[in-house]
């Protein structure tokens, strides 16, 4: 039974995701006993070397043969480390990254793992190699046929949801709907209920504009879209709250009063977000029809191979996406 | 010589301003030999009664007959408290909060008080009485005949200024330029120098687009506009930075990279701010011929009079006059 096991994808080769996935392991030696690593051996064999970790890394040929005590590793590439430059993605890497991802979806979707970690990979890398993706998340939709997902950054203390993400802040005004907003929180309750263990999440709205609006006085947007979403959502039984002023809500969220904030755009959501959680934020997408958690950071290739990546995120993902795992057996 | 003594305007009569001025004084009784109150003695008298702080208050004719050992009120209304209401503004209680600020200003700029900590008033009450300023900061603005200025938004932790601050999402694209974000980099620097005796002060500069819009993808403002007035005002010898993608900027500031912040929309700096300083937070005006803070709340009608109000805000303005009078003496 390889259910509630989790599989890690190893990231782009050349970044820091081998690095991180290492560094968790030796932390955390208990992730061991239920994690796959989906990569490449001879990457983690010399990222294991270089750092001196002396970690034992058995490879495996399916999720059946899993050895106790050991890392395993599903080899998906069989890359030639005197090919790669640290540092530096390239058609190689960017493939490589992209097919750790897709042997993840198909061992999600056929349930031998019941959730996917993901380390960073590049949009440059993915690039060189020809594959039209923007990032994980649109090929975890993609191929496991989601129409609709959102992304959720959360930590201990605080967790929002974003209506609009990379925009130029003049377009996110016509980019909110009502529609959006109400689809965003069903899934946040859904998910929440599901594999947060909270029966009745209480979700606060953002406002978009300073004050929320104070009655249009700034912006009409409040009592156009965003407040008969919230009734729409209401209508559902959703514990949809707001809209608030944003400058406020976040301190109240942080206090206990909300369970996840959705917010209106990247920088709203990301501002408190990152002032919390430098370091320990993670990266969920809600809506997948299994558990996929991430690192909150890129590839960060300018210190690739240099051993001073930080593993905290990674081990913050792998936490909750256990966590998340194990509350949706329960049900 | 009253140079070092502040002036606390005691704002309007029927908010929770008379209530956080002697709460502070109670909990601070240093406060009490360097301020003077300008209000209304009968409203004092009153709060100080139902409060039960038993505080010695005496009314003084002017500055040059101040009162050790007492808080000493120049009373500039004589308000029946028979004919007021707590948390209803009106005529009378608008034109009160606005005689105190005259009142103010007027011992500012004759040197009589070396700053002016103002408790909150409210945008009806002035209009009640049909003054027409929206706030405090105008009318300080325009009876010190200061055509640049600017909201500071001080915590110990954090430092944050606006370039846009009460409008609409939408209309902060067109509302930056570079002009004034120069002006305003040079007033922080200006001020940092002469009121908080920081040599040469480490100003970060947000991007207004995520990530500061990732080389024109998501927005071009910071390539046509930011980024200019930054080397504007480098030549000018001005330590400003950036612009920075603005969801990691508070954290290297928190840590001590920097030392305020210039943020181009309201809950850019609020957000973090508030985060940071809910009860803490402290208002103040940058530019003014003289020293100027100011609680960063309002009257809270809803618990006037109901022994609830906070003075922590007061507290750290009247802390934050002390030091800025103390640095601009020294200089």
């Amino acid at each position: 039974m390889n259910g509630s096991r989790l599989g890690i994808t190893m990231g782009c080769p050349v970044g820091i995701g081998p690095e991180i996935i290492l560094k968790a392991f030796y932390r955390k030696k208990d992730f061991i006993e239920n994690s796959i690593v989906i990569g490449d051996l001879n990457i983690l064999n010399e990222t294991n070397k270089q750092l001196g970790l002396k970690l034992e890394i058995t490879p495996i040929e399916d999720t059946n043969h899993f050895v106790p005590g050991k890392i395993n590793i599903l080899p998906v590439t069989n890359l030639n480390i005197n090919e790669l430059t640290l540092g530096k993605p390239d058609k190689t890497t960017g493939e490589a990254s992209y097919r750790y991802i897709r042997k993840a979806i198909d061992l999600a979707l056929s349930q031998e793992i019941s959730a996917i970690v993901t380390a960073p990979i590049s949009k440059i890398g993915l690039k060189y190699a020809g594959i039209d993706f923007p990032g994980h998340t649109e090929i975890l939709a993609h191929f496991s046929n989601t129409k609709k997902y959102a992304m959720m950054l959360a930590g201990k203390k605080l967790k929002v949801v974003l209506v609009t993400i990379h925009c130029a802040l003049k377009d996110v005004p016509n980019l909110i709907s009502k529609e959006k907003i109400v689809e965003l929180l069903e899934l946040i309750n859904q998910s929440f209920k599901q594999d947060l263990g909270i029966k009745s999440p209480r979700i606060a709205v953002c406002g978009l504009n300073p004050h929320a609006g104070e009655d249009a006085m700034f912006g009409r947007e409040e009592i156009d879209i965003i407040k008969p979403a919230i009734e729409k959502a209401k209508e559902k039984g959703i514990k949809a709250q707001g809209p608030f002023p944003p400058d406020t809500i976040f301190y109240r969220a942080v206090k206990g009063e909300f369970d996840v904030v959705l917010c209106q755009y990247h920088d709203q959501g990301l501002i408190p977000l990152k002032l919390l959680h430098f370091r320990d934020g993670v990266n969920v997408t809600l809506g997948l029809p299994f558990i996929r958690t991430s690192v909150d950071h890129g590839t960060a290739y300018d210190i690739s191979g240099k051993n001073l990546a930080d593993p905290t995120s990674l081990i913050e993902a792998i936490y909750m996406a256990r966590n998340m795992a194990q509350n949706r057996l329960k049900r």
